[in-house]
């Protein structure tokens, strides 16, 4: 039987019974099982083999639900998930319905806490150490940190505060060398030097051995023995967490179980705050994972195929700010830890000096180009719309307030797909269209990526462009923009009955829909292309020409593209306006063309709510013919 | 004459000549400006007494503008601003038109990035110091940081990409043991040790001669001189920065000149990053603050007389939650370096156990309240509405969605007043009322707030609170709530005219516009009090009665309030609104008062938009009856 032990545990108390060589068997089924799936179903294979060991002795020397493992960034659970009762249901992973790629607490009593973005477990678990003691109860917080997620500031804060507390707490540093992509920054650096040099360790050692040989009495000497003493408390390994509060242990081997659950127990036991170092590889037996992590970070089925002829957003991003540099020195690109997401991999190859990926670090990416910017640089960041969130304050605080031009880059704007409501970049146009000074543009092709890019440079100002985690037709080789007009709307369709106002790829189903309802109903269609500043001069005159407006955006309705067209719209009573975009709830997981449908986000959507709006509108002519 | 050196200066590179006994002469009529101004004007007394002397010594060495000095939270400018040409328009600091209390890069070439919000100035200087170099320029980019900045996560996101960057920057810790507050956290501990105990630097030094007197020829000897040599590198003080790649000097007295001068020349010859640490005191020159530097932080005239009768939001905030956990063991209270401006100080000295000061670290504080509400316990959680902006994610992501029962008191929402556009909380509004599941409150009284400080602890649900820096009725020592039911809106003045939507302490501004209208026009005056969830039903059912609403917010307009209301009302054609609070743009400093006459926020303003509004609605109607 293909997963013999599995098959046998409904949930991590029924670890305890097996032996080692049990637990070692089992993570080859886990491993296999992690692996036949994400094939299917896509999701985080690296980050997941890493930890299949560690996850087992986790298991089984904690008592979940009681006990509390707190996963950092989450998409290393597949194993938790699998021996936490959800075994059966783990072929439903990622699937609409199905199980999360992320713990979340409404799943199972053993996701302590919902995750999907990075650094927020240090915090929690701190919390929750501190209601534990509060509450004059007695369990184990463990929180599951990866080296990457440790260079995220509130990582940091946590760490600060915790090491002042003295609360019982153990951080597991799960160190694989890597966050998304290959680590950045001095943590990572030390980090390298606590696993590689055992310089320290032997200096340490014999020192020890030194000391003891030094006469006890006797001035200066007994005076140089007590301050040698002193002096070998700072020479521990792992002395940066040490100042910071922590009890250190470590470099362990992630992928020795029996160590592992030593470790663990021993670092259970300690009073105080606990940081256990443990090396994992990411991709673990899986040869093309191991051999190219940051590829098999977050994989898609892998039956699926693309079209030849198309490109992502992300690819015409990457290969326009390319493209952009090579003409004007003043540009470099930023990203934090998304190098490949965001399709920059081949600009920092052919600018390597002008690329800086400072880890995942989504706040001070943004400052630090407000500083390049302030400095007479052109920086682009690039970044996912979800991530963006962290940064919500330095666009707001360091860019906009100083009318900086920084160049932002917002990448998997909408819904995202299986990755779900962590991570989908629905909220974006709501927090940043109220940011004074900002202006905000949303092509609907790769085409107009690549204008409003080349565009944006030219500014003097902060410019954000959003697009979808979708693909496009690859733009031309050669893109002209007049940098000095702003960017307008474009009527991609003339027509009486209804003004349909679409933001980015939206434009397409807007065309689709106008396409079925003609000729029925006539409809212009608007691509909206700047969400802010609105080209309000031509919206204006386009509405009230129909007096019947249909607003679509892939972000949630509230305080979003449609929101501002109703306050563009609020001193001119008469004009219906229906918005459609996403409702106040957070958006689940799913294909992204059935999130589309669900929430009404295609032609046959957007046509449905012409109908009912013309429909209303006649009805009420109607009775104001009475 | 008073300010005999200060005449003299007409810019930086006037200290050149001075000596060092002039530099010190200077520094005591700086610090009589300082003291003198801020009595009249308010500001922040203790921060800029303690860094004159640092100020100094930067300008008498650095050249600005070329040499690039950028100020962390920029509460400690002034005797920069003072020494960079704006000494005869010091009187105006802080006032409406004149110099801001902070670093402005509008104001002067010398003030290289503006700055309001804590931890970012690092950031900045790594991009000014990678711009220099892509350039191929020459100018030094200093960076002066407090110890309580730099708990904040993006100052060591910025500590640890630059480490690895090696570039040349220097960061001048300025560690006067206070962030606003007392300092918290592990790396506060750690400074105090580099301060005051120099067992390390002995040790080093004694060991290095011990070594020296080990025989060099002959194993294991000669290995353990090498191993040793090794060591010393880790036992150099400031290790932590050290093995962020930093090359640490200090700590140097924050108020000697001279030695600050040797300093800094000393650390701008360096290649590489280089921190150097300096002990400054806080209030240092002026007794009072000296004696208490938490309160004189930041401080109003002098002069100004409160009412004895009234007491702050915050302060009924704070005692309002210290009630509260009297009787429920479950409410903790946090806040980030704010116990005093957000009234928690009484709170934090009668339940020491159940107060947590985070240090300046709101991410942190939001999820580590998440994970204790995960957990079983109630936190209150007290922030500045403009530093709520640096939690966005961790509002949206921790705590709304999972639903976790986090209350979050957001202090000082809508304009401050002097500290001007990096400390106004008018976005709160529209940064939060679009994330799924948070209900929103605003009350128009200390009563109020009372009230729904009772209700939102008693919640399941993440509920915030916002409410001004304004002074309020005393509320009643007994506060009853219906903690089972909603928060519903409340019309506190029945006419059939106009709907006036107020939301906070706008109602009062809202009744007095209604008295000044009627009899020409009887208004309605609504009391919102929960932005979201909106009442919808009832302001539906009025809005219908008199189809002209006007709504008032301490807020920016877009996504803001009224923005909900026109979304509420989408549906209802033939519904006229007007929208009254701040327009597009960052609104300056200047008096509350001030401001929210210039923007409408006053019964006056509301007045004249009623008539504007029902002008435009009976014009209609005649032009209807034509």
């Amino acid at each position: 039987m293909l997963y013999k032990l599995l098959n046998q545990i409904a949930g991590p108390q029924d670890l305890k019974a097996l032996s080692l060589e049990e637990l070692e068997q089992l993570s080859a089924e886990i491993r296999h099982l992690i692996i036949a799936t994400v094939e299917k179903n896509g999701g985080h294979l690296g980050a997941n083999l890493g930890v299949v060991e560690l996850t087992i002795a986790l298991h089984s020397v904690l008592s979940s639900p009681e006990d509390r493992i707190i996963w950092d960034v989450g998409h290393q659970c597949y194993a938790h998930k699998i021996l936490t009762g959800r075994f059966h249901q783990f072929a439903t992973l990622r699937q609409l319905g199905g199980i999360s790629g992320f713990p979340r607490r409404s799943e199972s009593e053993h996701d302590h806490f919902g995750v999907g973005h990075s650094s927020t477990a240090i915090s929690a678990a701190a919390g929750m150490a501190i209601a534990r003691d509060h509450l004059g109860l007695d369990y184990n917080v463990v929180a599951v940190v990866g080296d990457g997620a440790l260079t995220g500031g509130m990582a940091f804060e946590a760490l600060n505060h915790i090491g002042s507390l003295q609360r019982d707490i153990v951080v597991i540093l799960n160190d694989n060398e890597m966050s998304i992509a290959n680590n950045v920054g001095a943590l990572a650096d030390y980090l390298s030097r606590l696993r590689l040099d055992p310089t320290l360790y032997r200096a340490r050692e014999e020192l020890t051995h030194l000391i003891s040989r030094i006469p006890a009495i006797g001035s200066p000497m007994s005076r140089l023995t007590h301050s040698l003493k002193e002096t070998l408390k700072n020479m521990l390994p792992g002395q940066l967490f040490e100042e910071l509060g922590f009890t250190y242990s470590g470099p362990f081997d992630g992928h020795n179980i029996g160590q592992l659950r030593k470790a663990i127990r021993d670092g259970i036991k300690r009073h105080g705050p606990v940081l256990i170092h443990v090396h994992t590889q990411k991709g673990k037996g899986y040869a093309p994972a191991e051999a190219n992590p940051a590829k098999f970070h977050g994989i898609g089925p892998l039956t699926t195929e693309s079209h030849d002829q198309e490109v992502s957003f992300s690819q015409v991003f990457g290969s326009t700010v390319e493209k952009l540099a090579a003409n004007d020195k003043r540009i470099v690109a930023i990203t934090a830890a998304m190098a490949d997401g965001t399709g920059l991999s081949q600009f920092a190859q052919r600018f390597p000096d002008r690329f800086f990926d400072v880890g995942i670090a989504e706040q001070h990416a943004l400052t630090l180009a407000a500083g390049m910017a302030a400095d007479g640089l052109r920086p682009v960041v690039a970044l996912y719309s979800t991530f963006l969130q962290r940064g919500y304050d330095q666009v707001l605080h360091d860019i906009c307030l100083q009318g900086l031009p920084v160049v932002i880059g917002i990448d998997r704007a909408g819904v995202v797909g299986d990755d779900g409501p962590t991570h989908h970049g629905v909220f974006d146009l709501s927090f940043l269209r109220h940011i004074p000074g900002i202006i905000i543009l949303a092509p609907s092709s790769g085409q107009e990526l690549a204008e409003m890019l080349t565009w944006a440079v030219a500014q003097d100002h902060p410019v954000a462009i959003r697009y979808p985690r979708s693909r496009t037709v690859q733009p031309a080789e050669v893109v002209y923009v007049d940098t000095s007009s702003p960017i307008l709307s474009e009527e991609v369709r003339a027509g009486r009955d209804c003004l349909i106002l679409a933001v980015g790829p939206m434009v397409q189903q807007a065309l689709a829909a106008a396409e079925q309802l003609y000729p029925e109903f006539d409809c212009s269609v608007v691509n909206v292309r700047s969400i802010k500043p609105l080209d309000s001069a031509a919206i204006l005159r386009q509405a009230r020409l129909s007096r019947c407006v249909v607003t679509v955006e892939d972000n949630v309705l509230a305080g979003g593209f449609g929101s501002s067209i109703l306050e563009l719209l609020s001193s001119e009573p008469g004009i219906v306006v229906t918005r459609i975009g996403y409702p106040d709830e957070f958006i689940p997981q799913g294909p992204i063309t059935t999130l589309h449908e669900r929430y009404g986000l295609t032609a046959e959507g957007i046509a449905r709510a012409v109908r009912s709006l013309l429909g209303q509108d006649m009805a009420a002519a109607a009775a104001k013919g009475d």
